[in-house]
């Protein structure tokens, strides 16, 4: 790589300054705000009276948790390796900012919503901890339409500012609208995936051709991104009801989840063979298209949206996941000045929006013969000052929640991105982007044999 | 490649309807027949009355279930990536297979053994979901004999009919044999081997040397490879508890499986330096020997089999296995007219016959010395219309349930296999096997280097 | 490799000879003491009485023995990928030792810990099961140390002894010394890493440069690697909380494991950044670094260490041990004569340590206002002969406890290497080291391009 650069990829001040001054920050918040909560406190020896062990919560979510956090570190990180010469950006400086962003998330969404108001002190549990990493994966999706292009400083300001962004818009539609949202099509899939492309247009590279050579796949890098993928199709459902309700809730969502993927997959299928010449499929819509009906199913797995619902809202999606990548990639870099790396825009962005208008239908269609009397107030949670809440009132708040996704994913990352322009970060060149050089130490050996063979 | 081809493997059309059409046919047959079960629907929370909602069958069964799933995506999948050439075909296929077939099992499973006869839906809730994995995975170990010569079409007949046949098979084996086969011995690995076999059997390709330059691995397929045997191997104790009887039925499933299986790792290392020239290892059997202890385990795995028999089982199939890869396999392809790509005969079809002879055996000695009267009762559900068999007469049936799983994979396999050589399945040529070209879009740049280096 | 070899390499006898003998050993002796326990055995049906099958300890710690399973065979294991021409030995001899490990460390700490003495038998459960994953893991530590210049005859030898010194030292640190030790930073981090950092001593190889052009990683390798990373990290909570006590025990072991290695994650990025020229990132650091923080929060996981006490043990763990790959490694090669090819002094052998020390200091500040009364008798086990304990003494006994790991690691590794020095355990010469080809058979296609190439 002898091409003159105009831009300094050397972060070997910015980055371990803010890595380091990020870290004090959170132990010193952490000091001062996080403590065990009930169930995770010695305490609960004395304090949990007749309740059995089993039934801390720990034991009702832990495993839903792990899976979470597999999609979150090797999900997300494995298919983003798919690039032939960014497999350590890929998966590094996912695990990079995915370790930084679940810290300040456990602050941001603790303030907002596990604050105790006697002590002062945010008291944390396994629940939070899932929440954090839901709060993470809508970062990690917008890495996902910069992948490439951007340095792990830029990346940890994205989550900083990504992750304030989140828990409001969490507080607003969780608590101040009171809709619900198990999977997060609209809180995390539709923030997420809206945030990263309104910074991925603010940062439009109008050269980006000049990196054209590196902006594949090989053979290897793309069996490796299926590793991200099966691991995300597999534990989606563990995703989607990992904070759902106690037993029939998680049970259900489970259900719709895995019916919503499993129709996906062929749909998928059919239509990446129906739009290559000669019938052959692609890799590229195999490892992400597939996941599309995680995402849509999201708001709606906890709810009886039925087995078959579940088929059809998958069947759809799959099918507009891979339209989204044979038509709408290419004409968004083309005519929107919108770059996405990964496709989000077909995996996250459409079908969470999808999942946020099946959220809604469905809610507004729910009835006391479906789901019982209790089944309905457990389900979309009317208590308290939501106990005279009806079901087509209810569709009405989901439909103004996926607003407000909307707004704060395309509003914040209009904000962000213009704070990423500032020429401070150390950003690739336009003929230096998709390469591990820039940020890795890449040994010797292989690296003078690649660059030759271009392989 | 630009060897002429006898053979069109052109499936724009053919790929894309099928997966169409059928997934159509899902929504259509589950909007009519499934339904979420008791402990799934939202009722749940006015019908479960005391219960707590940890018992909720979904907390006994979803972290197994999740193994198994890890297992059927993941560790099949995996496994089938050490070609050179085809491991696009490998995990992208088995994908594919197994999200259409899990549905279909739903269905046939569900017709057998979970019709609400009030109402005639199929109620569903998380033990399901396994049995449907469970199902599936006979299909995916047929598919091991067949990896790098079909075409998908095939493969998803192959899918139709052999969920079809192992419903079937299932329900006359657990239902009206009265056998036990907790960890599928036979109704699973029995069945899907000789499935697999006679179908490759039907399908003899007499020149399939024109392809041998593809039918070996390379250093990192191999590595790949690793990948599904580890998950595999690791998952399997809960494979063969997923379904066990709660409590101690779940746990001895778990002991007996995990204690079989390391036993079967020093044998198989054992027999794979013996048999080589200079004493060195063959990737082949640390792949695949090492899991033949969890298949044949299987049956016998909620018996008390004792942890020493456990062993004993685990050392017996790591020889067994090991010696089958130095000398059945070549034996089979050279004489018997059977292409067996991954080796399931040493992996799948033997140990899964050893199973159901150890099972047959261990349920014959059973006692109620050894399990108590009521752990006898649980164990083989000598309930109902079965209250007065005996472990003797059990153990007869036993044996009977093998002789079931092998009548319906041979003669499935011949059926099926008949249908496969009907010209119109898109199949490759003789000597376009085992490359991923055929059937995905594969990137010129590597494109080109691979095969100037056939690396 | 046509270079004149002064070593045999063929372990065509040894190997088989060693596995068949053991294994039948292992037979024999689980026949003569080991049984299922209470809990899986079927007389639990009728022994049960009033509890629930949910409260059947398979159920408390299954999904956590899952995860330390998946940390031992693929965590491990392809952490020790990342050389370009031994990934086969470290994911493969890894699953040998390990297999063989457990069902020794079965017996070795259940003659210990599980012993029934009205029978004379080992009673094991899944806590059994636990403990000897935990037990096998110190095992692997060592051979990270040895990875590439050993025989897997040798791995074996280092095995017996290992499980044998580590049964006995766990013995005397918990039962004897009363210490506790949840997530293992003594009793298997510091020994194990001390323990082969003493045999890699004891084996220094002065001319093991001219193995120097196969002592890197290649790209494909790293990313394998990161597989391996990313398992341990997302698992180790499970690890560090898998034997921890019921409810909040297992909770709260959780999240300071869970914080700890979050902050970890930070500062290792930090750190690697700004000891590379350039500010480039070291692939070593990121796949090692990051996972000192849930060794060193190891024995206080289940103490009330409180996050922000779990976030400084992180923070400090990723300085310390980068800096122990920048500075430390080479000086212990240098004038130490230690060979460390994993580095595991930076990743288990100081951050044990730490963790041992960080033990110590937090028991000893224990109090009944931040435990409860009941709370610290819980989570110190004050009870029977040790109900009038008090912290501050048992931050003393952890101190003891600690220099007992150390003794048992070094003195055995010592002890040990010697046995491993005899000239008849097949290891390889100096200029054959980390080169598969020793013991595994290496197809011959990518064989040559590899060696032209050195790719």
């Amino acid at each position: 790589m002898m091409c003159d650069r105009t831009k300094n990829t050397n972060i070997r001040l910015s980055l371990p300054a803010v890595c380091v001054v990020w870290e004090i920050a959170m132990i010193i918040l952490f000091g001062v705000f996080i403590r065990y909560n009930w169930e995770s406190d010695a305490h609960w020896a004395e304090s949990k009276h007749n309740l059995s062990d089993i039934e801390n919560d720990f034991y009702y979510r832990y495993p839903s948790f792990q899976d979470v956090h597999v999609m979150i570190f090797v999900g997300f990180g494995f298919l983003m390796t798919f690039l032939k010469r960014y497999s350590f950006g890929g998966v590094g400086f996912n695990f990079l900012i995915a370790a930084f962003g679940i810290q300040w998330a456990l602050l941001m969404q603790g303030w907002f919503g596990s604050l105790d108001y006697s002590d002062g002190k945010i008291k944390v549990g396994v629940e939070n901890f899932i929440n954090a990493d839901f709060c993470v994966a809508g970062c990690l999706i917008a890495y996902g339409a910069l992948l490439g292009k951007v340095s792990p400083v830029q990346l940890l300001v994205l989550t900083l500012f990504g992750v304030t962004l989140y828990a409001v818009e969490e507080h607003i539609i969780i608590k101040i609208i009171h809709a619900r949202d198990a999977g997060g099509s609209m809180v995390i899939h539709t923030f997420g995936g809206y945030y990263g492309l309104a910074i991925s247009w603010m940062l439009y590279r109008p050269n980006l051709d000049q990196s054209s050579r590196l902006q594949g796949s090989k053979y290897h890098s793309d069996v490796f991104a299926m590793i991200g993928t099966l691991f995300l199709w597999m534990f989606w459902p563990s995703f989607n009801s990992a904070i759902a309700g106690h037993g029939d809730g998680q049970h259900r969502a489970f259900i719709n989840t895995y019916l919503s993927l499993a129709a996906t997959v062929l749909t998928t299928f059919a239509l990446s063979s129906l739009f290559q010449k000669h019938g052959k499929l692609d890799m590229v819509h195999i490892q992400n298209s597939t996941l599309a009906g995680g995402v849509a199913v999201g708001t709606a797995a906890e709810f009886m949206l039925t087995p078959y619902g579940s088929l059809i809202v998958g069947f759809c999606c799959g099918v507009l996941s891979t339209l989204g990548y044979v038509f709408i990639t290419p004409f968004l870099e083309k005519h929107m000045k919108i770059q996405d790396t990964c496709g989000i825009h077909n995996l996250h962005a459409m079908p969470g929006f999808l999942g946020g208008v099946v959220g809604a239908i469905t809610a507004a269609a729910a009835s006391d013969t479906v789901y019982s009397h209790e089944g309905l107030v457990n389900t979309f949670d009317f208590k308290d000052e939501f106990k005279d809440m009806v079901p087509t009132v209810q569709g009405g708040h989901q439909a103004g929640a996926l607003c407000v996704a909307l707004i704060f994913g395309i509003g914040g990352g209009i904000l962000v991105g213009a704070v990423l322009r500032l020429p401070i970060w150390g950003d690739p060149a336009d003929d230096n982007c998709f390469d591990d050089e820039a940020y890795w130490e890449v040994r010797v050996g292989y690296n003078n044999h690649m660059q030759n063979k271009d392989v």
